[in-house]
Formats: C-alpha cells, sequence, structure tokens
C-alpha cells in the first residue's frame, strides 16, 4: 500500500480540496487516460479512495507512482466504488460496462473515455436504474500511450466532452452528469456537453480520428516511398507523422465502432487530395489551397495560445 | 552600416573561424532562409562581406540584427561577389539566375536554396564558364517563413542537400561543390550530396512536398467541417497540421516545379487512404496500418533523436 496520500503533493494546475465528489473511485484500465485520471484524482481529493483495475504489471507500476490506493486485477473490486470509469479501449468498454454494472453493490455513477459514444451511451440506457452511465471523452491524448506517459496536469484546460442520451435522458442522468462535470474540473479539464453522442461521433471523426489516420497513412507511404532516405526528413514530415506512434488496439476499435463517419471524413480528405493533384499546375488552385489552411490553422492556433496561456507551466 | 562584424558574439554551435571560404557573399532575398544564411555566415566568418538583396523594408530589419554588412533593392551589387545565394521562391531563383550570371564581374560561385532543382540546375548548365551553379537545398523550413524568424542556428545538424547536374558535371562543378560544402559546414549543415536534381525531386516529392499538401488539405477539409467547433481540437490536429501556416507564395512556385513528382506521391496518399477507408470495418486492415506507421515512425524518430542529441543546445 501506498504512503498516507493525504502526504502527496498537490500539482500546482489542479484545484486543491474541497469534499470529494466521489468518495471510492474505481478506474478500469490504467492507460496514458486511466493512469492520468487515477494522478490528479488523487492529488485533487486526497481523502477519496482510488482503486485501480489493469494487469498486475501495469498495477505494480501505478502502486509505485502512488496513482492508486488499491489495486487489483479482478473486476469483483469495483462492487463498492461510486464512481466507476472505463478507461479501456472502447470495444472492451463496452464490455465492461454490463459488467461492472452487475458488479456494483448500492448506487454508482459510471462513465468512460472513450473516442466513439453512440454504442456506449445507447448500452448505457439499459442499465437498472440505480446504476447511471454518463458518456465522457477527455480531449487530451498523447501520440503514445500506456500508464508510463501519464501524468497528473494532462487533463489541465483541456476539453472534456459529455455525451447525454437521447430518449433515456431523464434527472437521473442530469444529476449523475452534474457530479461528473464538477469531477471533470475537479481534475483540471474543461467541461462541454455536446449535444449528442451522434453529435460526437460526428465531430471527432473530422478533429481526431481523420488526423490520426492520415498521419498514419502518410507515415506508411513516406517510409515505404524512400526507405532509408527517411533520414533526410525535416521537421515538416516529423510534425505532420507524429501521431504516427498510436497504438493498433486503441485505434482499432474506434475505426470499428465509428466506421460509418470516418468513411465521409476520409471521402472528403480524398476529394480535397485529388482536388490539389488536378491543381498542381494551377497558381489560383495552390494559392486558394493555403489560404483555406492558412485561415483555419490560424483559427486553430487562437484556441491552442488561448489555453496554454491559461495553464498554470510547472 | 552594421558595428564591425568582428566584434559580433559567435553562436556556440557555428564552428568558429579558419579562413573564409568565400570573402564576398551576396544572400538574394533575406526570408527565413535567406536571413539565417547570412546570420550563420556572418558568426562563423567575421572578416567576410555579406551583401544582402531584398526590399527595403527587409533589408532595414536585416540591417538592424547585423545580419548583413552592405545591403541594397538593386541586384548590380552582387557583382562584385565570388558566392551569391539565391534564397528567393523557386522561379523567382530562376529568372535570378541568368540576371545574377549577367551582373557577375569576375568568377563566382552561385547556389539556391530551393526545394525543387530540375529547372535551376539544367539552367545553371547553360552558364558562361566564369559562373558554376551548384544547386542546393537545405532541409531546415518551418512552418512560417519571413527573415523575422531567421536564426544563425537554423541549420545546425540539419541535412543539406547538393544536387550535381547531369552531363554538365565536369572539374569546374567539383571544385565549386567542394568550396560551398564548406561552407555549408561552416554554417553547421549536414552536406549530403545526392545523385541527381532528379533524383532530389522525387525524393523531397515524398519528404516535404507530400506532408505539406497533406496538411494543408486536412487543415482546410477539417475547419470547413466543424467550424467554430475547431476550438475543441486536441494536440493531435494541431501536430498534424502545423505545416498548413506555410506561405501560398513558396509552396505555388515548388507545386508548378515539382509537379511530376508530386502527382505520383499525392496518388500513392490517396491510394493509401482509399485502403483505409475499405478496410474500417477490419480489425486486420487497421493492424496493418498502424504496424507499417508505428515502424516507419520509429525510423524517423531514431534519425531525429540521433540529431538532436548531437545539437549543442542554447
Amino acid at each position: 500500500m501506498p504512503d498516507d496520500p493525504r502526504l502527496l503533493p498537490m500539482a500546482a494546475d489542479v484545484p486543491a480540496g474541497g469534499p470529494p465528489v466521489f468518495e471510492r473511485m474505481a478506474v478500469v484500465g490504467l492507460g496514458l487516460i486511466g493512469g492520468s485520471i487515477a494522478l490528479a484524482a488523487r492529488q485533487a481529493w486526497p481523502s477519496a479512495l482510488v482503486i485501480g483495475v489493469d494487469r498486475n504489471e501495469v498495477l505494480e507500476k501505478a502502486m509505485v507512482r502512488h496513482a492508486i490506493d488499491v489495486a487489483s486485477s479482478d473486476l469483483m473490486i469495483v462492487s463498492e466504488a461510486d464512481l466507476v470509469i472505463l478507461a479501456a479501449p472502447v470495444r472492451e468498454n463496452l464490455a465492461l460496462l454490463e459488467a461492472v454494472a452487475e458488479r456494483i453493490a448500492g448506487e454508482a455513477v459510471i462513465t468512460d473515455v472513450g473516442s466513439a459514444k453512440r454504442g456506449i451511451v445507447a448500452a448505457g440506457t439499459a442499465l437498472p436504474p440505480r446504476v447511471v452511465f454518463v458518456g465522457g471523452h477527455p480531449l487530451a491524448g498523447m501520440a503514445r500511450g500506456g500508464f508510463d506517459l501519464a501524468r497528473a496536469d494532462l487533463f489541465a484546460r483541456r476539453p472534456w466532452l459529455l455525451t447525454p442520451p437521447g430518449e433515456g435522458r431523464g434527472e437521473a442522468w442530469d444529476s449523475a452528469a452534474r457530479r461528473v462535470a464538477a469531477f471533470v474540473e475537479g481534475l483540471g479539464g474543461k467541461l462541454e456537453t455536446l449535444e449528442s453522442a451522434e453529435a460526437h461521433d460526428r465531430l471527432v471523426a473530422f478533429l481526431s480520428h481523420l488526423p490520426q489516420l492520415t498521419a498514419s497513412a502518410l507515415a506508411g507511404v513516406v517510409g515505404e516511398a524512400v526507405g532509408e532516405e527517411l533520414r533526410l526528413a525535416g521537421r515538416g514530415l516529423a510534425d505532420t507523422t507524429r501521431l504516427a506512434s498510436s497504438p493498433a488496439d486503441i485505434w482499432r476499435d474506434i475505426c470499428a465502432a465509428n466506421a460509418d463517419e470516418i468513411a465521409p471524413a476520409l471521402d472528403r480528405l480524398i476529394a480535397a487530395l485529388q482536388g490539389v493533384r488536378d491543381g498542381l499546375g494551377s497558381d489560383r488552385a495552390i494559392e486558394d489551397l493555403f489560404d483555406t489552411a492558412n485561415r483555419w490553422r490560424e483559427t486553430l492556433e487562437e484556441s491552442i495560445n488561448k489555453s496554454s496561456d491559461q495553464e498554470i507551466r510547472k
């Protein structure tokens, strides 16, 4: 067992204390996101209990870094939790949802951190009434995953999306969502409640899934084409393909769960690239491409700078 | 006129002194690359004369930062130079080549820094014998251009490609290329002589031009699709579209000059993205995509890390 959690230092960018929103949290899956949630939650609410569920090898690392108070590779340990965070790959979370709900002894809120929401939000409406599912998605990933990269300030000033169910939304959901919102804000995240899981999946198909697949496809195409001359690459290729280090298992699930939204996003990029190809000989076409790209990139930079200005740097 | 150049501090990562390879250099076009060459050359060889040619507004900035000793917006000033560096956009360099060669009074070497080489290398073989053209390309760009971002250490440990002419190559070229190589190494660059301008243009179509056009197309597609919700973007989109800030004028010229090599590179990426689209429902297809991408990205990171390890950080 780790030292008394009250003796842990507080991260400067996580708001201190106040009574815990949840007294007994269980994080299922201690990768980059789950591990960071555990680290951030223990710093935000030192008196709350953080339970970790994963393989023994990962649990040991999490204990060493004082990310969790209690560790188990048996899902049974979640039975006493009042908040369960599903932080495994998307399809595993879906299977875990029912398994966790069955094991909860009293009342509890379950949330997840997956990048595709329609399936799990629909499944969440079919749970017994004492368990409420609130779909969540922190936009705080990095190119690489895994507990080793987890950090308490991963969510500071980063958006964290909540996705309400459609018809299943009621007083119980609203109440649970208010608590999850307070939890997210305690971790430093910027809460945004989207209109629906459908709206979420369409949005992230463009904001996240398309850039990922593009970076991976580009790294593959360039590598296969130039081989060892990849050593001559400049900063541009390095930036554009940074995401190509992302783990296959996470993305296999996201692609399966959001295929119908990712496909039209890919179609739009393919059409744009085909347009560039056809316009290579035309100054006007290339100027239009860069003018549009410059404009959107500027919008993006403004929001990045705004968020960094507010961030308290360590 | 700036202060005595011998009083300038030396950058830690530029090898000090030795007699100048060229006594009187002229840099035509003081953007990011040309400006950085001027800054690095004045630090490497304080006794050499650095002449800058650009618009008055840019020349004033270059004088204030002591990047150049002599400034003129009239190309006539290059007449006494023993090295002329063409650092304007690609098509402008091509027009400048002949204009510069006409104005050179004695013997001189002319080089360029453009990202497309076949046109200018071919034109270089047609110059009068007392002027030798050595095509060059430092792979040290950034997303944004302009003199304001110029820095003396821009080329430190970065590849700088030389492109020999085909049949026109002889003793004069070899001799000039040896001097340009010493100049490049004096600026901190890692010299690589490619087989030909053709090999160069094919290589950079993949290493540089394809990532640029992909980043620009992606920024445009995502921006148009999500509009103001771009503010919810995470680090992934930011990395993947960093190049989308690049200036249109530079890329209009590159696309025109290298269209026939860029087109098949775009075709390969379009085919790869179409393959991803068709494989969205298949775990195997997505795993293959990520395995290939992970592997090439690792190769790329190894070479980036190797180059950063060697870099002397300020």
